[in-house]
């Protein structure tokens, strides 16, 4: 366990000038700061006030939060019944959560899930954590027990919390959501890859080519390791302790029918945890990541959908589980003190358009790119009597401002770090007053380890290749070529010198706070049940590493 | 005046075997007609039991029906929240007006203005009536008197009829919309190039070149008449009357102010009208088809939008005067028994994009095109008690089944000519009982006189270049790519033998009823105040003719 930062008696409303204790923003918050932080203040003030009459009518609990991340869907692909005509689907339980909901309609994730997580979790650009890579297979890496997570932040300050599905944050011991802050975690060790992918079935069906050895002619094969058999499959565990495998018994090939049956256990582990927490008189803080719609396999089964596609398929399912899992929260009688919010991690993996069923709607891209098409989802929040039934903003937000937020809420923020930067901004007033009152105009979009572009209002630069002239560089706005298709260049000359200053003043503040580095240790350390296959796949990796 | 069809006591049930009074339709429709005539027969008598009842309910008077048609707008960005938010431009009234109504999601119009207004007026596809291609000066064309009309079908029976905004039908007497069965009208004689891109404002926004013969260097120019000057601006007549030219002075050189007064004067006129016909014993038809938001200079008015782009700060005008209509309607007290249909004509002009503020947001293409992006467009109709509000349906309709659902809801369906093809079918089952009961699967999808595409169900296929096999032929599914960019082709042999049948019946039923001239006469017959430079113009154009 890591040590949290000292809590202190101060309140975090933005005093004027700086306090010690005030978060560490990037430079680019400063500069907005400077110019609105009288009305901020004040606005700060009427936020506590109203979080204090919440409290009160809730006999002083604070609320609860459950946050649902839902993997690889692109802007337009939850919740609006108009995109679901386009698509085939229809997903009226999430469109009729999205109605009683705030829609923001800017939120910025990062390209790719690890990253986008470990904002989440972090309140950090995944690159400040050495987490801007996404991982597929063994690689003893993972977030570092030194990074602070929200379910720490909220966990120190009196929640309980869970973790239920993808994690994908590495394969070392502290980098498991038990180790991060979570009272409960059931999880795989990586990702879909392994888990839908990597199967015979897969192969069968054109979506994978090459990694059954079965379906191969193997002449020439002298390497038995390049493809990797025998990696970690379900892990469940407690805080602090050990993990367990669990439903995989050794020799077992992995199938799809696998794969369904662990996205069931998550379901019904999710509802289960919702039954747990709720009878507690502390609040809690949990977060489902469901692992559909992400599948690679049409399982057989008549399609529910126009479309058909096996991803949207499995979309179609999800919005069956997400309405078990509203009603559940109603059930329960917990709905009007819970905040619930709804939204996906990346972009589409378009790069299984077609049998997929999913495709780039509205922005160009997906999955792993800086294009709107990659780092855009849509973005709900329910928060019943508090937060504006069918509400939209167009406010910009980034994903790891919801770390920052949420410990507002939560009167957590003084368990946030003081001694590193915290990209999220806290955006409790957007969420509370709607729109007009964000607090962020500006993202950086790193894809992987390179600030591939800049978004300032609806400006949005990609930033020169190399050797390219800044004055090059291609400059869109979003609203007139959502595509991002038709750049300005030329007609953009002094937004090309304005964005150069907004990555100098990015720089300047990377400087001052260097990044921190990745955790290291032995793959799969930290779980008590390896099968053979596993162990012999560990082996295989120590003796190149 | 044209002759109308003989009225028939017969009722228009379908009927089996086919009586000599049926509608000849496409021989794809008949198709689909023996495979649903009892269950379609069963629902007629029902919707015809329906609409009796609400005659009854409004003391025997049969319903207003207002067609407002917006001017190249692809599919998303009418009367949807989101994508507003993707636009940046907020048109709330549109949306409030789409939230009460039935969305028809699968509108399929033709790609460009003429031949979809041809399409809707006459209930045929315009190649049927040599209306396709669409003209920007003189042509001395125009849609021909033996056309019989949605507005002279209505008008037979006893309906006031009233046009205003847009007609696009050609410069020649019978083609006017007051020879075409509308007691009043108020149009321009052509279309926005004329009226907003033929301009100094527009060459100086650099957004037309070479017009102006005043900003061009002009050696060597020994044709004065290849630039069109003079041209006839906007007209009013009524039924069968002369028409007239009104705020158009003689040497005046039209300008975006003009455009903009003929703009606001159609507004007007529009309220005006519907005052007229509220205070009419009979019911009315009118429609209502604006110019903007086409326009091609931004007027230097502080931007309303975030977008800003001249098409979209005029889409944002066009919602106050949505608006102004709708809360007209209520103030005259014909809400409930009037039907209100809102869509566009086809695709936006993204011939513009950047400045104009418009792009393609879902569907690829735009006007002229023959993709989904070019043909399909948002589409609401509001029916106050009768058609169930904040619905939608994915069933396929084609804007030529207007002409014979408006017919059938009118009482006029025995004014629908017998003696050639009508491509509209009656959706009436549709509109009134929703989503699941619409009757087409299928649209031939012309671009101007070719066979582009043919749409059956989610599949379209592209039909082959020249010397390509049909094999070969492009089938997209629009559900799994909706931007028609990975054709199946080879998985799709079997849809392109069915779709080759599909153009064979086609190809059949049109040398069965051979297509119909376009009305040929003299360039601005039937204005009684030409201008001189008009006159000068029609004497160029009679020097060749």
């Amino acid at each position: 366990m890591k040590q949290l930062p000292l809590l202190t008696a101060l309140s975090c409303a933005v005093l004027l000038p700086a306090q010690a204790n005030d978060i560490i923003h990037d430079a680019e918050f400063g500069i907005l700061k400077r110019q609105h932080a009288q009305e901020w203040q004040r606005q700060d003030l009427e936020v506590d006030k109203k979080l204090a009459e919440i409290r009160k009518t809730n006999g002083d609990k604070r609320p609860n939060i459950v946050y649902f991340l839902v993997d690889d869907l692109s802007y337009g692909q939850m919740g609006n019944r108009k995109m679901n005509h386009v698509m085939g689907v229809s997903t009226k339980n999430i469109n009729d959560f999205a109605n009683q909901s705030l829609s923001l309609e800017r939120m910025y994730t990062e390209p790719s899930c690890t990253p986008t997580r470990a904002a989440m979790m972090t309140g950090r650009h995944p690159i400040r954590s050495g987490s801007s890579e996404v991982k597929v297979t063994l690689v003893g890496e993972g977030l570092s027990k030194d990074e602070v997570t929200i379910a720490e932040v909220l966990s120190a300050s009196g929640y309980n919390t869970a973790h239920i599905g993808k994690w994908h944050q590495g394969d070392i011991e502290e980098s498991y959501p038990h180790n991060q802050g979570f009272d409960f975690a059931a999880f795989p060790a990586h990702q879909q890859v392994q888990l839908s992918l990597m199967t015979k079935e897969a192969a069968l069906a054109n979506n994978l080519f090459g990694w059954n050895e079965s379906m191969q002619n193997n002449d020439f094969v002298i390497d038995q390791t390049f493809r990797p058999n025998g990696m970690v499959t379900g892990l469940e565990a407690k805080k602090g302790g050990l993990a367990t495998e669990v439903h995989m018994p050794a020799g077992h090939e992995w199938s799809q029918a696998d794969y369904h049956a662990m996205n069931v256990r998550y379901q019904e582990q999710a509802l289960e945890q919702l039954e747990l927490l709720a009878d507690s008189d502390k609040p809690f803080y949990m977060q489902y990541w469901p692992l559909y719609p992400l599948n690679f396999v049409h399982d057989q089964t008549p399609n529910k959908t126009r479309n058909g596609g096996f991803m949207v398929e499995k979309l179609q399912l999800l919005d069956t589980w997400f309405g078990e899992f509203t009603a559940k929260l109603d059930s329960l009688g917990i709905s009007d003190n819970t905040i619930v919010i709804l939204m996906a991690d990346n972009g589409l993996m378009y790069h299984y358009g077609g049998p997929s069923g999913l495709s780039q709607l509205i922005y160009r891209g997906g999955k792993t790119d800086f294009l709107e098409g990659g780092i855009r989802t849509d973005a709900y929040v329910r928060w019943p009597g508090v937060i504006e039934e069918n509400s939209a903003a167009s406010d910009i937000i980034h994903v790891s401002d919801l770390f920052t937020t949420i410990a507002r809420i939560g009167q957590a923020t003084d368990n946030i770090p003081r001694d590193r930067v915290i990209d999220g901004i806290d955006q409790t007033a957007l969420l509370l007053e709607g729109e007009h009152n964000g607090r962020r105009d500006y993202v950086y979009v790193y894809q992987n380890e390179i600030l591939a572009a800049v978004v300032k209002n609806e400006f949005k630069m990609h930033t020169p290749t190399a050797g390219m002239p800044g004055a090059a560089a291609p400059v869109f706005n979003v609203y007139r070529d959502p595509r991002e298709e038709n750049p300005h260049i030329g007609m953009a000359l002094w937004s090309g010198a304005s964005f150069q200053d907004m990555i100098k003043r990015h720089v300047m503040t990377i400087q001052k706070y260097p990044h921190l580095p990745l955790g290291k240790d032995a793959p799969y350390s930290g779980i008590v049940n390896l099968r053979p296959e596993t162990q012999k796949l560990v082996e295989d990796f120590n003796s190149w590493h």
